[in-house]
């Protein structure tokens, strides 16, 4: 398979500290974040704002990658099921996706509203979100 | 910064041929595409169903990486903005998010409705689309 290099542009800072304890999804009891971003890429952040809803891409570094079919919420009592048809972190490109809500911004720092990645997690992009009453930019 | 490898686990088939005349927007005239996958991930695949609503995430390989401000949409008369606040293809690590829907599905490739991403560009993994009435697995 033909691959590409990604970059950690920053890290996520939470009180999450194991995977296994994690909130599997944002609204089960995520706590609030700090996004640390590399100083290379302040430029890009510059017109983030407190309030907007955005997309956080990071790269699930515990995941496996030789994983293919899941017990859906990591339950064996549930069939198994195709990976790229849950929201399993382990998958052939382990790339997580959080919308969360910015509360705040300290220059390379970012705090966001329920994020269910674990402290250390690298960060690969920020985007607003997909199409709804957001202007499209 | 700390790398990871990317790999392609299949490629966009689409008429779209030329980054520059493709439609910014999935509803902003793209075309049906074929998803084309790499033997490999079949297991991940067999849960997907005609009709489901999915997120495909490509890499935007065409795409510039030392970019962190642009022109929203192109457009010179707009003033510059930070990437990271707009879903231009350029920024450092190209990963594009389509939600697309599931028209139909032919073993190891998935047709699906209005993809903006142009032929050939690698595919790096699927998901369900996040929250609304979808559950959450």
């Amino acid at each position: 398979m033909t691959s590409f290099q990604v970059h950690a542009i920053g890290r996520v800072e939470s009180p999450l500290r194991d995977p296994e304890s994690a909130p599997r999804q944002a609204d089960e009891g995520a706590p609030a974040a700090w996004l640390s971003f590399e100083p290379g890429v302040l430029d890009g952040l510059r017109d983030l704002h407190h309030g907007d809803e955005i997309l956080v891409l990071t790269w699930l570094d515990r995941a496996r990658r030789d994983v293919l079919r899941v017990h859906p919420r990591g339950d064996p009592a549930r069939p198994l099921e195709g990976v790229f048809s849950t929201r399993s972190p382990h998958r052939p490109n382990p790339i997580g996706l959080h919308q969360v809500e910015i509360l705040a911004i300290e220059g390379l720092r970012i705090r966001v509203r329920h994020l269910e990645a674990v402290d250390g997690t690298p960060i690969l992009d920020l985007k607003p979100v997909l199409g709804g009453d957001v202007e499209r930019r």
